[in-house]
């Protein structure tokens, strides 16, 4: 049995607790958090909730310790940090961070003789892969990446922070019609508007300027002047019966071309549609302790990425159910 | 540069050859023929061909040998004959005899100290992993692979053997209403029948029982009879014209269900829609020899599959390239 530890208790947090139920080779060993431990009440029975300073107090009784933080501000101090005593994995995504991150877990990691896996999940994680193996694969192509139709969290929130905002939900959703060129080979140039439109549900306070709201929303740097933004006013109400989950999924599609003449056109497309983000996000890296895990005790330390897993690491079957079963 | 041996000459090795010319990390040593080498004209110039028999003078300046041969009979005893002297690739497909292949091709790499990967492709490989990663991480699910449309090269021959026909070449078709099940997360129970269907057109000799061949057709055990099957008379003009090329492709979907009470669809979907499945296959196959090198290099030793293969080991970029333009 695989001992897991979590630190923190948030959505990510409880879907790692979700999943290990389904995992018959992995348990829950304790969960440790920032907040006060007694106001903490997870779901699993007989498993202590702990304050996050103790968790060195564990550092015998855990084999990975699932790190779900934010990674804006949490994840660079804690991931290097919690390597020196643990076998960490975490889900950092700040993309432009990811190589400054890596050298500073690195460092952590290698000294304490730890494995610690970085940015796992999907976007960081599996679309990676992907994007990994069909580049090797076709090196002479176009690769594109396609998000939702799904809830952005961080733009949701961006829109929260304007005045006169109560709440908001924002989809991230796919232009039809360039998934489409790209599909059939047409490899085309796609601008940002090209590719992907905004739609934000917004509950607004009473007497607000919602146009005002609106043309904040749509002229906001970053994270939506770029794009074609639908601003829809709903109430409360609908926004928690319509609004509550938090789906999300996408494309990577890599098409390229073989042949002495290039006259060959060869598409690979790898796709998530996803009820749940926090839940699916949840299953990659428990499966990636389990990698750590194997990696581990053949000899490996120091900061990994998905890139550095073999697939058969993540598996919980033996070599003969895969060569019969899976190949 | 990594040194790549081809031994054969067909659709597979002609792709492996022009895949290398896209590679800059690679080059092609040289080919190997049981055919007259001299009636053998490869594309590349300044490589030679020469007879299989000569491939052991060869191992001291071939990194990787890609056998493109076939799985029925050439590829139980070529792999590990040539596993003595090299590194090898093959991309044996005979599902059902893949342990007993692995176990012989394992035990020779070992003796001898090299690397041997098996079964590379698509399907067995890409398909394979893909299988893989996703019961890794959604474990409560269940996984459907459809192939096609595309030619079926297996079921062309079979029905090039009936009496009274010229040529054939069969399409497998998945089922667009199975596939639309699946991928809404149904989770359906689908038989040989309600997943493909087999379209072939047919070239017959002059004055043949048209009738006759399409029931030998549609009545061939483990070929067709399980399957609705249309049979189309065409022209051999007709063939050349419209069914010169190998197309082919597919998907591997798996729909799981999160959450405590599994409230939540999680679908995972890898696709391919090949122009040229040797081609396709062929890009596969020297992408795993870049892997086989790096392996190597780190001491691995004995058979291998893409399961072992870390996804980092067929990409010819650095770590540092990955972490910031992959990742």
């Amino acid at each position: 049995m695989i001992k897991i530890g979590i630190v923190g208790y948030g959505n990510l947090a409880r879907g790692v607790e979700c999943a290990l139920k389904h995992d018959p080779d992995m348990t829950l060993a304790a969960v440790f958090t920032r907040r006060d431990p007694g106001a903490v009440k997870i779901q699993t029975p007989n498993v202590p909730v702990l304050p996050l300073e103790d968790a060195p107090l564990w550092k015998d009784r855990i084999d990975v310790m699932i790190l779900c933080a934010g990674s804006a501000t949490d994840l660079p101090k804690m991931t290097p940090a919690l390597a020196k005593d643990f076998n960490v994995i975490d889900s950092f995504d700040t993309h432009a961070n990811i190589p400054a991150h890596f050298a500073a877990v690195d460092a952590a990691a290698s000294e304490s003789g730890h494995i610690a896996f970085i940015s796992v999940g999907w976007d960081p994680g599996l679309f990676s892969l992907n994007r990994l193996y069909a580049s090797a694969i076709l090196p002479n192509g176009k690769d594109y990446t396609f998000w939702g139709k799904g809830v952005s969290q961080g733009h949701s929130d961006a829109v929260r922070r304007l005045p006169g905002v109560i709440d908001c939900r924002q989809y991230t959703i796919p232009v039809a019609e360039a998934m489409e060129r790209v599909r059939k080979g047409e490899m085309p140039q796609l601008t940002t508007r090209e590719k992907h439109t905004r739609y934000c549900y917004v509950v607004a306070e009473e007497g607000a300027d919602k146009a005002k709201i609106e043309e904040a929303i749509k002229t906001m740097p970053n994270y939506f002047a770029d794009y074609d933004t639908t601003v829809e006013f709903i109430t409360m109400e609908q926004m928690k019966q319509d609004h509550s989950g938090l789906p999300h999924g996408g494309s990577v599609i890599r098409s390229g071309i073989t042949g002495w003449e290039g006259e060959n056109r060869q598409t690979i497309e790898f796709s998530l549609k996803l009820d749940s983000n926090p839940q699916f996000t949840a299953s990659v890296l428990v499966a990636c302790a389990r990698a750590a895990v194997k990696m581990r005790e053949r000899g490996a330390t120091g900061c990994k990425t998905m890139f550095d897993a073999a697939p058969a690491d993540l598996s919980p079957m033996s070599r003969e159910e895969m060569l019969a079963h899976m190949l």
